[in-house]
């Protein structure tokens, strides 16, 4: 194949925190990255540059030209439009509502751009990156600032009537719980993402509870899933409480996405699952085997994925591959 | 055709009050039913038996003799195992655990028996007997003594990887909630079923409140659906506030339904919504809105069936016509 030929395809996940962009010659195999944060607060034209720039960078790094760049994917933090690439709704970035997000990098780029949700992307990213497309079913939960999901049904990626499918993190388990960033309260996003760990956290600091991390979260505003680990295995009492809590409301999850859909396997990915899966796996799954009903849970799997952070860009390429071959 | 050739199905919606069967000739066209109570107090043999029962009266009724049944499709209150037809467990059937039920009928009727959880079997009947198969995806939530559902996804029944899918009455909507029969709480069920709601008027009795359903309650020790569409038309405000409640459950899962899977239809069934659609779905949609992603709900319906108890007897007769043909 000669040089000038378009045979590779770019991933890119975008995230509320960071933009990650991956070239790939043949999803999984991924040749460079690049990474920018995300700064959502300067606005949705900013970002949307950011990501232009990701993109741009990502290629640089891999010593190629745009000109070789068949097709770009992109998982996005919300709800999506897929035949236009619009992001609907997008509940941890500021301002996203109605977000022509395919046009405009498509007329920035010069490249096919396709938008799907992040969750859905990461899902595919696991299905075809980690467990090349063994289970016929699959839910993928993503564990970060916000909750996404993807569901693999029948061997394929499952996104519903209007696109809009595996929105996990918005599903209600607690009536009339923590308001959450989409408006409504109790969703599991409310009770176990990073955002609500952290506030939890902050909670119970206000009431009198003591942790180390006191310090780190005056000084930061927020907490990442590493500086919780580390908190956790130094025996701080309150995160490793709150940890559980969540993990116990992602079991509960896990339960009624396994009550509903009975699928072969149930993956956890995102970065709070990456940074504390030995200490969440087990209460995650001890949790969904108290939720399941009997006989629902037979022969499913509960895992960890060791994609990490590159289950989104995975699978945005892998979207990419398949919508420009 | 001869009059000895099987060229009849016969469809069997086993309930925990009621065991209704009927003949089909090419589903949904049905030429006669039977209708016997369950009377699951008299032990696990004994239904077997009344289902036997039913299935004979039902195609005595129709002026038919065994022979000229090619297969019995039955719908089941619980997980059931599809391969050999057991129930693994019915959360509404005492002493229904690890039951062969598939077997016991074969033996007794000598006829092949396939044995499908009655949400999945309703949810068939709905989409070949109402909708005629035109859309892609559906829920089908069927309210009665309890909760069951069945999905189809890609114009198919899902059932998933150990064929349990569907058991949306115990998705845990309210973590640690009212106590369900499943063992868990805070279930679908145990908040918006028929048993819910005559607990809640009970306790709302208890709790000194008006309503003229006391006497009825008394003597039955149970409510039926026509006796609380009855108690809210004459301006019962406990019974109204209660059905309400439920109601508002109900579309809370239905918006973790559309958040999850985005269906083209949501379909509402079963005794409960039978008898009280007009009061129901109004605050049942007005909740799904609510509780819906922004975007998710874009074209999704929300519709009560018209099939009302004939949904389980035809989505059972489907099941048997494909299964021998």
């Amino acid at each position: 194949m000669g040089n000038g030929k378009a045979e590779y395809v770019v991933g890119v996940d975008l995230g509320g925190t960071k933009i990650l962009a991956g070239v790939f010659k043949d999803p999984p195999l991924c040749v460079a990255t690049a990474k920018l944060s995300t700064k959502q607060s300067r606005g949705v034209k900013s970002v949307i540059e950011r990501v232009e720039r990701c993109v741009r960078d990502a290629v640089d790094e891999a010593d190629l030209s745009m000109k070789q760049v068949a097709g770009i994917g992109v998982g996005a933090p919300g709800a999506v439009k897929f035949e236009d690439g619009t992001v609907i709704f997008a509940p941890n970035m500021e301002g996203w509502r109605d977000i022509p997000l395919k046009a405009e990098l498509e007329k920035a780029l010069g490249v096919p751009v396709f938008v799907e949700n992040d969750g859905n992307v990461a899902a595919l990213g696991v299905y075809v990156g980690e467990l090349q497309g063994a289970p016929r079913s699959m839910v993928g939960m993503f564990v970060g600032t916000g909750i996404g999901a993807g569901l693999i049904l029948g061997g394929e990626l499952y996104s519903g009537f209007g696109h809009t499918a595996g929105e996990v993190g918005h599903m209600v388990l607690l009536v009339d719980g923590p308001r959450c960033g989409c408006g409504n309260k109790g969703c599991l996003e409310a009770l176990a993402s990073r955002t609500a760990i952290v506030q939890r956290i902050k909670a119970g600091i206000k009431g009198g509870e003591k942790t180390a991390l006191s310090g780190t979260i005056d000084e930061q505003g927020d907490l990442k899933s590493g500086d919780l680990r580390k908190a956790i295995r130094r025996g701080d009492k309150l995160v490793e409480r709150v940890v559980k809590e969540a993990s116990e409301y992602i079991g509960i999850a896990a339960a009624n996405l396994i009550n509903v859909l009975n699928p072969e396997m149930v993956v956890l990915g995102g970065g709070v699952l990456e940074a504390m899966a030995d200490e969440m796996m087990p209460v995650i799954v001890e949790s969904a085997r108290d939720h399941a009903m009997p006989g629902s849970m037979e022969g499913v799997q509960i895992v960890a994925s060791k994609l990490g952070d590159d289950a989104g860009i995975t699978g945005a390429a892998v979207l990419a591959q398949r919508e420009t071959r």
